[in-house]
C-alpha cells in the first residue's frame, strides 16, 4: 500500500532551501503562504542545503519528491543567481508541481519524469506587491507556490508565459560509468550518520549482493571497502566499513554505530571505483 | 486548566528521530504521512537525538509526551538495529500511542504508564509497498503512525500480532539511589543552555529547598555546587553555578546567563552525589 | 497582491524562541497548543536566537512579523528573567497579537506599530494547571497563545489585568545616526550566508544607488567596502565584498558565493561608518 492510492484534498507545499533555520527567512515564507492558502500543509524537506550548492540541493530533492502525495507543490530555493536574468519558473512534472529558479535544481526531476508543461513566472498578480532583488523565496516563489497549491491546473497557466521544457537548465548529469565489471563514480552525499552515498544507482549493479566479491576503491585515499551487508545491524561487530544498498536507491558505505566519512577520511565529490568479481 | 480536558478530533502525530534535519529523511516521513492522513497535525519533538543513542532518546521522550493531547501518536525512530531481528512495534499506553523499534526507546513510558496493549507491526497492508532494510522510519513507522492516528483503536489491532507487553525491551533503569541523606546519581541530559539535568527526580528530594544545606559533588572533577535557586534570575549576580528544579521534573544545575556544562567541565554520564544537611 | 487582502480563518501561531531544536522544549509547546486549539497552524520563525540575547531576538522578529497574516499570534520566548518579577504580557499591535516576556523583545513592534492594548497575563485560567518557575514558554505563553489564537478579541481582555502600553519595556533603540553625508552605525545581524546586516534602514539612505560614491568603513578593522550591487549575481566576479539593499529593509554587505563575515573578519556589534559622496 502506498500513499499514491489515496484520494487527497488538503494542499501540500514542500519547502527546500539553503536558508538555514537560524534566520527568519523560512518562517517568513510560511507566513506568506499561510496568508494566501490558510489550509496548506507545509512540510520542510530541509533548509540546510549547503549554501548556494545547486547540485547538492538537486540530489536531496531527487531522493525525496517521490514520497510526497499527488499534487504536492515543491517550492525549492537554492538560488545564487537571484535578481539576475536566470528565470523563475514553475513546472508540472508527472503528478507534482515544482516552483523555483531555473538553474539546474530540478535536473533529476527533468531526467526522471514526464514534463507536462513549464511556465515563466511573469505574472505579478501572483507575487507580493513589492518584489526585492534578493529574496524571491519570499516575494515570488512562496506566493506562487501558495496560489498553485490551492488552484493547481486552474491556476498553473495563469502564472505567466509558457516555456519550452527542453530549454530548462540541467546540471551536467552526475554519471556513474560502467566499464565491464568496474564502475567509476564518486560520493554525492554524506548523511547525518556519516554514511557515504555514491553516485551508483542500485539498478546499475543488480549483482551487488550476488557476486562472489565486490569492492569499492578510493584510489586517491588508498582505501578499499569490501565487506557487504544487507542492513546495518547484520554483524554485531562494530567498526569496519561495509557496502550496503541505501534507501535513496544508491550504493552506500557505512560503519555500524560509527561515522564512515570520518573513519575513511572521505567526503562529497571523492572519486571511487566499484569492482565486481564473478567466478 | 490543562490540555487534557479538551475534546479533540484532528489527528496529532509527534515525531522524534536521530535523523537530523540536513537530510530529507524527516521531510520524506512527513510526505508519506500527508499522503495517508491529509489532516494530520505533525509535530516535531526533535530530530537531533544523538545518533543511535537510544538512552538519550528515551529520556527526551520521557520529558515530553505528557504534554501532548490525548490520542497523540508518537512515531519515534532511534534505531541502530534497523533491518535486524529487533521488533517493530506499536503500543497503547495510558491515553497515547507509540510506534517505533522495540529497543528500549519507550522504557520510561513503560515504567510510568499503564500499557493497554502492544502489537508487532507484521501486517504489510499498513507499510509502504516496498520496505527497505535501512529506512523503516519511512517504510513502516511513518505509514503505520499515519493510519493509527486516523483510526486509533479501530486500526490498532489490525496492525499485526499482539505482543505480551511485559516482553518489551527496557533499558536498565537509570536509577538515582538514596542512602540516607546522600543520593548517588549522574547527569542524564545537557540542554540548549548548557543546563545540567541530573537523574534525580524532584519527588525523591522533597526537602531540596527546605534543608539547611544541599550540595552536589562531582567527585571525579573535584567540583562542588551548593547554591540553590528557585528560578534563574533570582540573584542578579551572574557566573556562579546553582541547583534548581528543572521543568522536566528533575534536579538541575545551571549558571545564570551562562553555560553550566562548560563552566563546570561536566557532561552526560558524569557521576555525582547530592548531599543533604538538615539541622 | 499581498497576503493582507485575503480573508482568513484558521488560527496562525508563530513561534520564536532561543530554545534550540535539540531539546524537546519547542515540541512540548506545540503539544500544549495542539491540545487547546487543534486547528492551529503553528509556524516556526526560528528557535536559534542566540541564547538569552533579547536584542537579537527583537531584531529577528522585527524583520519577520509584517509578512504574517492578520490576527497571527506571535509567541516569543527569549526570557533570561523567567521566574523573576519581569512581567508576562500579551499585546494587540496593529493587526497582530504578541505574547511573551516584557523585557524589550517587542521593542521594534512598539516603535513601529500602533498598540491597541496590552495586558498582564495574570489569569491562571489560561495557564497550565501547574506553572514551573523555569519554563513559562510551556506553562504560560503556549497556552495563552493557543487560547488567544482561537478567541482573539473575545479572549484578549480575559487574559489578565490591563497594562498601560507606554510602560512596556523597550531596548535602547539601536540607532543609526546621520551626520550630513556620514552615518554611524553597527552590524545588527549576520545571516546564514554570512551576509552582514547593518543598523541603517534603507529609508535613511535614499541616495544609496544614486550617489557618485558610497563607502562603508569599519574603523577598528581597517576595512573599507565601496562596491555597490543591486543583486548578488550582478557581477560575475566572485570574491569582492559589496554593499546591497537587504530584503529586511536595511543596508547589507555581502560577498557573492562567499561569506562576508568571514572574508572581512566582522561580526555582530562591529561599529561602522557609511560615507556618501555626491558630486
Amino acid at each position: 500500500m502506498t500513499q499514491h492510492n489515496t484520494s487527497y484534498s488538503r494542499p501540500v507545499i514542500a519547502l527546500m532551501t539553503d536558508f538555514g533555520i537560524s534566520d527568519s527567512d523560512v518562517g517568513v515564507m510560511k507566513g506568506v503562504i499561510a496568508g494566501i492558502t490558510p489550509d496548506a500543509h507545509i512540510i520542510d524537506i530541509t533548509h540546510n542545503v549547503a549554501p548556494q550548492n545547486v547540485s547538492s540541493g538537486a540530489w536531496i530533492l531527487a531522493a525525496a519528491y517521490r514520497y510526497f502525495p499527488r499534487n504536492t507543490v515543491f517550492v525549492c530555493v537554492v538560488d545564487p543567481g537571484v535578481g539576475s536574468s536566470r528565470r523563475a519558473i514553475a513546472m508540472h512534472a508527472a503528478e507534482w508541481y515544482f516552483v523555483g529558479p531555473d538553474n539546474g535544481l530540478f535536473s533529476h526531476v527533468l531526467a526522471g519524469q514526464p514534463i507536462h508543461a513549464a511556465i515563466l513566472l511573469s505574472n505579478p498578480k501572483y507575487h507580493l506587491s513589492h518584489v526585492s532583488s534578493t529574496f524571491h523565496g519570499r516575494d515570488i516563489f512562496a506566493p506562487v507556490g501558495a496560489y498553485l497549491a490551492e488552484g493547481l491546473t486552474k491556476i498553473f497557466h495563469e502564472l505567466g508565459t509558457p516555456i519550452d521544457p527542453t530549454t530548462l537548465q540541467r546540471l551536467e548529469r552526475e554519471h556513474a560509468t560502467r566499464r565491464g565489471t568496474a564502475i567509476d563514480a564518486h560520493i554525492i552525499h554524506v548523511d547525518n550518520f556519516g554514511n557515504l552515498i555514491t553516485s551508483i544507482p542500485l539498478t546499475m549493479v543488480p549483482e551487488l549482493f550476488i557476486a562472489s566479491q565486490v569492492q569499492i576503491v578510493f584510489p586517491n585515499e588508498g582505501v578499499v571497502v569490501e565487506e557487504r551487508r544487507r542492513f546495518f545491524a547484520e554483524d554485531p561487530n562494530d567498526g569496519a566499513a561495509f557496502i550496503y544498498g541505501d534507501s535513496s536507491g544508491y550504493v552506500g558505505i557505512a560503519v555500524r554505530n560509527g561515522n564512515a566519512a570520518k573513519t575513511l577520511g572521505v567526503g562529497v565529490d571523492t572519486n571511487l571505483t566499484l569492482e565486481i568479481s564473478i567466478k
